[in-house]
């Protein structure tokens, strides 16, 4: 048997049974799955449901911290998590390179299974298609996922519930993911232990929901970092964002290796980390249910809502002045997930 | 503005909101998908739900009958609709090269917009990537779907209530969408005026679960063709399946030009066909209905199921012969879809 993946592996025919098999089926494993029909069937939820879907091109597909499987399993999980949804199936979307090797397909698919099973999601239905040599850069991903929303918390994805004067929380440090991949892209400059922070954010968002703290808005500040969502969100809905730069956690190796490559943290993606919009009341709640997850551990308040600067977003510095943070233009690290 | 996607409009920055307003907010334009969100929240389900997945890598993006658009949109809700689920919403993910054009893009947009409207499901989230030229061709699309499913049409995509004596029904001309996609491929070896399939069958299909027609089996023949399913379900189910080849409805385009190039008519893919397989008796109500549609004024009987020969696929030749039809090993066509 071939040891890389085939064009006949995207034909429909034996070879793509075979891969299904062998791959999918075996490491995926569930009842809904293995009905091996072109759509999955599923009970009918409890509430109302929220889909959600993304494409991984990540590269390169190994970086320290994860893979492209684990990223694209943590990825559709936490954009159903930090909309309020219990995150329940997932489907899969594999385009392969022609000449990919076997062996790094079934790694991925490993890691896959393996971020699904311990956030408690079903891979339930796939499609694989096969493009020629040049075509793809190893293997892309796209996963759509499914959870469902209890009617009290679907503000939180729209912020509309965002006062004046709400907190603004993270789990932990920024910056991790971006960086990670940024020193596997060029090791012969940046040596450093740096692990990417991708991670299933599901349990952590899920212990505020079950003892129903107050959240007004969440997002993952993925692709465009911290200061992504937060310009996003102020001009959509005319907020004031006050942060404090002495309170943004930033490891050092990340801090360093951005004043040398002349990155700014706040910009940088991540993939395991929650900006959180509350009440200012409900903030300590909130950090202590947080530190005593290990996703939460260095969770901290950031900044708050502001009266003013309207649809800006300011950042007090750490000498006292004050700085605009900008709205993105271009990505300082293209496909960084 | 730039006339080209640049790797900006996968940043997540600004170039990237004004590609998701401009484009996709603007053509596929509906309350759900303009909340803005990273997921969209959609209305409690009457009934279990379907889930179904599909990349489109399709080459070329432009085709006669179609383009990628278009395709990506009606081989999602045909997987739904074949499954004998109602199609409701769609997620999109696009994973576009750098320097594709924007014209180009608004084209395939513009053309999902419509077939989806035209078929009454609602685009309700998506994703959009950018990677490097050489990193994909052209464009790669994936569509997800949810419809609604009566428990009473759930085992029509398993196929676990076909019997011996049943009827093989088809909706139409097979071959066609292999056939113009090839001819697309070698502009100057092959000149015909064919037509891809590529439709939505949601209407058609809905026409015979509003009239109750007794289903036991519904698939699309896509990649691999009418070979590809009957194969797969004679194997799946231990069938034996007889077709009989003066029934199959082949274009004499299609026939004349499978003979010079050594193709088959049933391995290639289609994308506006349903194979449907139902009790003897109820074969003419539907052929009936099916003809009154314009999707299946050619609707016929192409075989039965058999007691004999089980887990094989037997085709009776218009020489009054048998000949087997075996499993597709490789693709005649990479990328047919």
């Amino acid at each position: 048997m071939s040891d890389t993946v085939l064009l006949a592996h995207g034909s429909g025919g034996i070879k793509t049974q075979q891969l299904i098999q062998d791959y999918f089926f075996k490491l995926f494993d569930n009842p809904i799955l293995n009905e091996a029909t072109d759509s999955a069937v599923l009970d009918r939820p409890k509430g109302k449901i929220c889909l959600t879907t993304d494409n991984f091109v990540v590269q390169p597909q190994d970086f320290p911290g994860g893979d492209i499987g684990k990223l694209a399993v943590c990825g559709t999980i936490n954009d159903l998590a930090v909309s309020g949804a219990k995150p329940q199936y997932l489907s899969v979307g594999f385009i392969l390179e022609e000449g990919l090797l076997l062996s790094d397909l079934m790694r991925y698919v490993k890691s896959m299974a393996n971020t699904a099973k311990s956030a408690g999601v079903r891979i339930v239905t796939g499609d694989t298609k096969v493009v020629q040599r040049n075509n793809c850069d190893h293997l892309y991903i796209n996963t759509t996922g499914i959870g469902t929303i209890q009617s009290e918390q679907e503000h939180i994805s729209s912020g509309r519930k965002i006062k004046s004067g709400d907190a603004i929380l993270i789990n932990g440090y920024i910056g991790d993911h971006g960086m990670a991949i940024f020193s596997t892209r060029f090791p012969k400059q940046v040596s450093t232990k740096l692990l990417s922070d991708c991670n299933c954010l599901n349990e952590l968002i899920g212990d505020l929901l079950a003892k129903k703290c107050k959240i007004n808005f969440m997002r993952d500040p993925t692709r465009g970092g911290v200061a992504g969502v937060l310009n996003e969100l102020s001009t959509q809905l005319n907020l004031g964002i006050n942060i404090l730069e002495d309170q943004l956690p930033v490891r050092p190796e990340v801090s360093g290796l951005c004043e040398i490559l002349g990155f700014d943290p706040l910009y940088l993606a991540n993939e395991g980390k929650v900006l959180l919009i509350c009440p200012k009341e409900e903030s300590e709640k909130i950090l202590n249910i947080w530190r005593k997850h290990p996703l939460g551990k260095n969770a901290r308040q950031i900044g708050h809502i502001s009266n003013e600067h309207k649809g800006l977003v300011v950042m007090q510095t750490c000498y006292g002045g004050k700085r605009l943070i900008d709205p993105m233009i271009s990505d300082p690290l293209p496909r960084i997930c």
